[in-house]
């Protein structure tokens, strides 16, 4: 017998088996030999309602053990298409400030960046969102954001940077285009209408679930292909997006939701965009009960990973 | 820093703050403050099956902390339509008796009424909405009944007042209107086909849950309103209305139900109704996971509150 | 007061109370007294991923108590059309070797089929399906399966007669015929294609759970029965095909999956058609929340039953 | 292969395997063929915190599954020494009313010993313990009371007969002798000290918990064997009496409370006494996580099953 | 029926009733009504590992309903001793910054403190206790420090006010006697041993968890009281000085720690000492299971507040 | 920021961060590179009862991020003393069959020792034990076994290997002295007396649990001490040597259990003994709640490690 490092896991080994990475794929050694870089962000510093999803990248990690490699419905193999590596979690050494912690958030995704990885993060609050856009868009770029929240009020407690107001940041700081923009599946109760109402005002393409419900996901996205065009484009999914029996694990259910299937269909409709970058937020593993959201977390995860990958491949091919 | 009462909480405050009342509003000081008392029936004793819904204000009122105030789809913010307080429980003293326990639920309604206070109940097992017609319906009124179960079934173990049989006896003692009743979401096995029989023979509107799956909500809800027309009625809603993936606290659950975003487009058609009370019923914690159920009830009691608060306002206007 | 043994529970006692059979029948005292049999097989040593459907008929047997005697929606009540009795389990005595396992079941089934019971199994895992079709097909018969995976791979750990098999070893054993088989709800990641592509190259029908979602059950369930006709027709129901918020007590949980009121209205379709047994497999309480799974899958087992006994009665008088 | 019916389970298959019975024992097909009858009180209906007793046999049953034949301390294999039965559950028809409730429960166990079956009964609140006193007790006889509460309050919400007063009235009834009681275990708050005070003035020896764990489980014991002396005596066994940790599935948890080895410990030191029946009660599955009440109240009805076993086969010797 | 505002709960009807206040006490409707000011400190932003204590208040004023008004060891009912009432929750308005929302607790805390409202907190994480010693030391004064760790490690993430420093600080700021110090239950492991050191080398009696459990927590309590004398003493009980299974709800749970019963004794012995406030920290409701936690904070929380009320009725006879 | 290969995790972390190895070391690049390796065995195919065991490494790979490095009560910090590593989990490729699985695992084991690693095994059933005893004793060792069962029965289901039977199989291969072994813990009820009559009969200690309590750990630990002296020495520590309710999660649970106390005391009694490998067998995460007892495995994983640390140490300095 020789020794194997687990560092390498095995996609075929029996799925309860081994070091959990994401989708079991081999821990980075060097940064350079990642297409494309899914890492942790352990962090819900700037979240407003309830905690935990610092211990989201943890679950979503155990629950992706579940995937395997091809795509029933398209027939992708991501792992075929690009060099994907777990580069572990950002690294924090201030989490006690929200600014600083995004300052660390976005040195690590620069880092990634500098090295041609594509970052592919699993948080953490919404927050994050914003020091990653830091890090990727240069320019203004396109955002396909899928919640049940815009996201876009304003101070919360004293902080501009609470994870109910990335986006109106990330507009306010010409990272992305709001006329670019797309958020479906917004719902819930506010107490003012004044997110909703600077998305709006801003440009940018509201879907509440109501109509998200009414057209179906497959014109939704149709939608988005056509808004985006080939733009640069960054990929934002909230699993509160799904109805809360999907994910009761998360900070701020809102009732009405979607449904895996829903969200499937959703993301498999926003195949060949320009994608610079993803994250999926927001999953709060001390609330989730049966594992069923880190698991519906890890599968809309290999979704948005079959994109990513991709388009890799193609630009490979370029 | 000056003391401001815990009675009195803040909607602004984070949302897991302050002690828990129905939809973070004020305890009611007075009975005359009140134009909508939100009140908790803690009574499980007349139900069949599974107990703990005695558990259930408690718990609605824990989750309705998550609430806001404006409505994402029809923009209503009920609290500035209306002064809604939480009453407190009824105060029961003779709970192992079913029919004394009814008369004091009836004289809590009617002290509530005879204050010009709307009554909406959380319960409770759905005996409970017998006595409260009783103490609303001085002449046969109309009913909206959002269910599993017809609830028109008669004697179990010897009671006639058994959480089976509310609107058998409502049409008995003349509460009800039976050609002005609707009832919602109906499936489930039973024992005889009694209660349908009953529904249907008395002149019932009976829409089982295939029905209402292939029709939609928003027809059904249309069909209702014709059928109502400008009657006072009392909305009932039973959380196992809902599947139980959606509400699995509960004691009676049928597969098959509705999902939550089908019975807010339901109770969102229902507006401008000519309401004079209502109840949501039968959200059993002890049989509940991940609060799913006390959420969904929760958030089903504020689109109901949003339904009184606005006809209280137009009536407040006439 | 006299004793009534409590081997013959009442169907209309409590349904909180006696010892716990399947849909509360009485416990079978000889063989021949059953027209259908439903029997435990408390088996999951052929399993390749996360355990515990060896609890799945105990459980089910809790949960069904729930369930009534009428069809809400066909009216139909099995009890009175057939004698149902609950035969006990399985007795394994050689439950670490899979092939000794499978001859137990088999010998089981026989044990039934002679003595003219139509089994129907709960489960257990699926490869069980591969002995009871061993001891029910005297010739290739149609296959009706519903789950979310084709189960027609190959080897795992050095078995062919793991889980994810059983229906590649029925057509090679000629139990089944293949261009009279229908795969229903099929969905999920796979290490290679080679499944699908078995059960497409050998004639099977094979309805992804997209078409599925598109086309509607009551379409897919009309195609079903026109496939099978009169043959002799074998209904294998896996809980995994149901969504896993629907269903998160099973081994292999994909997202995506069917709700409740889908497969009730595609059982419901299937509904006079030539059945030699059945079964319902997988349910899995070690993964369950709140029984869901296990209410479910008594719920779906008293459909098939409506089934099963529909035909029994008209065999009985032909 | 033979058909064998489920009515008699094997104690030596698997335990996740077959129906459900209490200890795996054979269904009581006649009342004759029992030396000690074990059965359900699936009641609830007297208790004044939270429900859910009602669940109780049937967890019990369950979970006593994982019992084995020899006790290890004792090397006593109760299953040698007595016949022992499952009669099923105590078959109400009027649960909405304690009185009428409690003549049922008393009938059913008059059934039992004028059949010469010693009863052990499973509740259900602790207000069964009263018609089990009735039927059983033709002058005042011994108890030994283990317990949280010494359950010698009065009336609540209007009832004598609620599940903190079965004793007092045993006492007034001329059920007990209040001088051969003792209550081992009490502790936790109360809004009077009256029921205490009761205790005490009847003569009754009150064993508080901090003197229980200060003088230690055999002690204790050998206090109660020596006042019982070898007058008839009924053994009651309250869940509460245990920690909340070993019994979070109770309704009226308080902490405190006995390990379950001291449990084990109080029970082998109390052999050989005159028992003429026991009961074990407040089990309340809905409130218990991880089945461990179920587990404690099945292992430790199965000490007691030994005590009883030993005394009916010295009784059979004499 | 006249209208009782529930701001006015009854501690003698039904534990499952009305609005959740500590100990069922009424609220506060000024500032002046309270001698003991029972308040919620929702605040989990200065913790290190799992999160969740944010959520503490709430539910420890949920499972304090179950409690009582007499102890049944020391037959006091603190309710007769002290108008007790419930002040609400620390209002936040800074909550992202660790500093800023410790100046509002210290706020909070003196202006009950100038009203001669005795102070007594329900955390929320263990920093907590700075901002109050902050306000209620006005010299150093003695504490009775219950925890499994020291609490006495330095920065953490660059912050030295985490939840793991508060009593370092204290010293420091001369708001403790480190020689009038006593913490009891320590145990764990450390990445260094440097807080352990700390304590020693300023003072303060350190009893190990091998110690508390080989002298008692009687012999313990005596030599505390000795300790402490007849100082200004504050109480500060960290609800992970249990064991995982009594309070698996919080963030740094570790093995080998107290009973509940071991508490209760402990507690019990520090009576008669001169308090000058306590709190009750670090309930994580999101890592509870059964609410055994929340149930173990109201419970010991009880058994505080017996202590501080019959010294501020001493107080007030003298 | 340069990258740093999340292979190699910071003990001075945030302890909910990064991929979970055990005790957060780094993972083995090589099998040079340990002094002590850490595998997983995640096999649970020869159990008898409930499953689960098989996700067994998984779960203590995750809560064992809950250490830091010092040991309180011996200040020992192991990982000073030696390098550690996480393995990885032994690759199995025939896991239906029991006796082909131990091969694997003893292949494995053998890896490991012929590259001077001492293997530490966290498992998985029993069963694994048997072949882990084959490959490190080259001739009988001595043996200290903590567990709730002896594990020395015979066949069940017909296989002499499976998980309550491999100390019989060693002292049959020879691999152990039974003379030199202690048995510390056994409890719970038996079919027959077997198991324990060939502990006793071989000439085993065997330390029944009440004899455990009455004693104390310290007294049996000296007493292990005493008997082993300094023969080669293997340790196996069953969870289910712990009460249900500091170990829920386990097939086997019997109540009247060791508490994690004072199996610390117990562990810490056993330093400076010649040990040759170790195992921690039995979680099984399916049936934990609230990861209690993964958390339980991890801590007395780590104190079992400190014993490893230690003596590898000193053998390293002779």
């Amino acid at each position: 017998m020789e020794f194997k490092s687990p560092a390498k896991p095995n996609q075929l080994a029996p799925r309860f088996t081994e070091i959990a990475t994401f989708m079991r794929v081999p821990i980075a050694q060097t940064l350079e030999e990642a297409d494309i870089g899914m890492f942790g962000i352990p962090y819900d510093g700037a979240l407003t309602n309830r905690p935990g999803t610092r211990h989201g990248p943890r679950e979503v990690r155990n629950q992706s053990s579940l995937m395997r490699a091809v795509n029933h419905a398209t027939r992708i193999n991501p792992f075929e298409l690009a060099q994907i590596r777990d580069m572990g979690d950002v690294p924090f050494t201030r989490m006690f400030e929200v600014e600083a912690s995004h300052k660390e958030i976005e040195a690590f995704a620069n880092m990634l960046i500098e090295a041609e990885v594509m970052p592919f993060a699993i948080g953490g609050d919404h927050s994050i969102s914003l020091p990653l856009l830091r890090a990727i868009a240069k320019e203004p770029i396109a955002l396909i954001h899928i919640d049940a929240h815009a996201d876009t009020t304003d101070s919360f407690q004293g902080s501009k940077f609470n994870h109910g107001a990335p986006f109106r940041r990330a507009v306010e700081e010409g990272l992305i285009d709001p006329t670019k923009t797309i958020q479906i599946g917004i719902r819930g109760t506010q107490n003012t209408s004044d997110g909703w109402d600077f998305s709006a005002a801003s440009g940018m393409r509201v879907v509440f679930c109501e109509e998200f419900h009414e057209k179906g996901p497959a014109a939704i996205a149709a939608e988005a292909r056509a808004l985006v065009g080939d733009m640069p484009v960054y990929l934002t999914y909230d699993i509160d997006s799904l109805d809360p029996v999907y994910a009761p694990g998360t900070g701020t259910p809102e009732i009405g939701g979607m449904t895996t299937h829903q969200a499937q269909i959703l993301l498999r409709g926003l195949r060949d965009l320009n994608y610079v970058g993803a994250d999926l937020v927001e999953v709060s593993p001390p609330f989730d009960v049966g594992d069923v959201t880190s698991l519906a977390g890890a599968a809309l995860a290999y979704e948005i990973l079959c994109l990513l990958a991709e388009v890799h491949q193609k630009r490979a091919f370029e």
